[in-house]
């Protein structure tokens, strides 16, 4: 008897988000060793894209870490932040505390300027933070995947470039989905996983350095260090031996994204969570954001009153209909449903299919 | 056009080793989410496999890094070693260089123990340094995968619990071949890779902590430290997004070995390098290490002198042949290939094609 899954469940929760077959299928492909040719001709396709993804310059550099999106974060407060660094970290949920901790574990001086868990940060409250004291670095979540907020991120780094410090970017939950653009926006480090608007499957962080923060990089960990990264994807030198399938799977995943056009898939995102929306309404169901402050890809569903057991109606979900929802993190715990309509899963089709079996379940 | 492969290419290099068919077919299986219980299932058994694969009681941990082995690398060092601990380093390659970087950047006050690359190191030697000074830990390679040598960890051990330190040990080019034995050998930590002599795909580094070890684990890194991977792995808590694919792929793996026996996969590992040797020998051609410490997964062939451009011989066995072989690392650049026959790669089969393809390009 296997323990591999043979029904299928529809991914409608906070990640991984479905893989399309022809991404799935990339991974069975002729396998490559990390420094085969092939292989090194696939790294640079990948990293050209991921340039163009992320829209960083020739002199920065853009490339995927090995591991999820939280080797990632791992990365960028690895090869920024120093023992000692005052880092300001913008809390507003589950993500933004994690980048906090993970800060603080690297010996930096955390100042937290905490916002309300479903609410954007008022820039305004950046700009005082700043004003009152020298900070090395600052650091936000774009998609705060806890609350389903999109952040300020293009108005508080405008205040970093201002005041000095770099601005290190979480756009988990964003990039491939949402516009992310490191050099015009003026972002210093700025991470992803590869399951949500990628639509690969997870293992990867792509990551980008604008070009200050690539010069300065550097870091005490081996696995995360960027000049080490790079020493692999840009001097064919060995430094880990990078997941071929992973590799595989990103490289079409980043195919399809650019057969799309990032515009057109922009586009969809926001078409497919405002149908979303509007049905949700009619149900008498609402997001727990304000409108404005929004994700496309990630929504937070308040909990309606007459449902007294939430998790029974994710258990019916998944059992019944075969539908994957997420549960609330943290202080929203039991308040909230988390809905992923990201990547392949972002259509008008799994609205329809979600909110018919959710009617079934609640009524 | 697509950079996917669309050729086979048989890989008998250091690694990644040959996956099979049934191995990489299962990473399209139907795709579950991180915190799905058919996922929360897979990781128990995978778990279970795993205790048994390295030995390691129940008290102890055995799980996956998510990352390659280099990740295992550092997870190991970052929950044992403490900033100004005093460590003994056994270098006799390039792994156990490695192994001693990692440790000063993560603060340690390394001494290096050097043998000469190409021969065991002589555990006297070992005897000595920690007669003569106080360690908190040693690391020693199992199977050194520059150099082809299988390292004294039985002996180095018991001389290790004798003076007090842990230690740490690479086994990543032995797990899966090779035995190796946690609690019948007195090893604290042990780290491996997915893609030797488990024969599933890179992107995951199996470890194992005995229970002191466990007990005593804490690390600086959010993403490798031991108590949040167990959040994960034993308490279901959210710490990073899994990769799926390669999780069905590990798992699978695994029952491909526990299928075969341990006990058969090892007979069947000595037995392939066996053929590979005495073929080699009628060629004229022999293994750097001396017999009695070679490889059975990693043999490391001396370049005989009529190959005046051994690049050029590996690329003909790569474009003209098919085959991957290694090159040689560091001091031994030039001087040897390196030849994987690991996992499912290790068979008589193999051997022939190899040598068939080798007689053809240097006579």
């Amino acid at each position: 008897m296997s323990f591999l899954p043979t029904t299928p469940r529809l991914l409608l929760g906070p990640g991984p988000s479905p893989v399309l077959p022809r991404v799935l299928e990339a991974m069975t492909a002729p396998q490559r060793s990390h420094l085969d040719p092939d292989m090194l001709a696939l790294l640079d396709d990948i990293r050209r894209r991921l340039h163009g993804l992320f829209n960083v310059s020739a002199e920065g550099i853009a490339l995927a870490v090995p591991g999820t999106g939280s080797s990632g974060l791992e990365a960028a407060v690895a090869n920024v932040v120093q023992e000692g660094d005052a880092v300001l970290c913008v809390v507003t949920g589950y993500f933004g505390d994690r980048l906090a901790q993970v800060c603080q574990r690297y010996g930096a001086n955390v100042t937290r300027l905490a916002g309300e868990w479903g609410r954007a940060i008022d820039p305004e409250a950046v700009r005082t933070a700043l004003q009152h004291a020298s900070f090395k670095a600052v650091t936000i979540v774009h998609a705060e995947t806890s609350t389903g907020v999109l952040q300020p991120v293009q108005a508080v780094a405008a205040l970093a470039r201002e005041h000095g410090p770099r601005i290190i970017v979480d756009a988990v939950t964003s990039l491939g989905a949402h516009p992310v653009d490191v050099d015009g926006w003026g972002l210093d480090v700025v991470y992803s996983c590869s399951q949500k608007g990628l639509g690969a499957p997870s293992g990867f962080a792509p990551i980008a350095f604008n070009a200050a923060s690539r010069a300065a990089a550097r870091s005490r960990s081996f696995y995360l260090d960027l000049p080490l990264l790079e020493g692999y994807w840009i001097k064919r030198g060995y430094h880990h031996t990078i997941s071929t399938p992973l590799v595989y799977a990103l490289y079409e995943a980043l195919c399809v994204i650019d057969e799309e056009t990032m515009e057109a898939r922009s586009a969809r995102h926001a078409r497919v969570h405002g149908e979303f929306v509007a049905e949700l309404a009619e149900m008498g169901l609402s997001l727990l954001p304000p409108e404005g402050e929004r994700l496309w890809t990630l929504n937070t569903v308040r909990i309606p009153e007459r449902v007294t057991d939430e998790a029974k109606v994710r258990i019916a979900l998944r059992d019944t209909h075969g539908i994957e929802i997420g549960a609330g993190l943290g202080p929203l715990a039991g308040k909230i449903w988390r809905v992923g309509l990201m990547g392949a899963g972002a259509t008008s089709e799994n609205v329809a299919t979600l909110l018919s079996a959710l009617k079934q379940e609640i009524g």
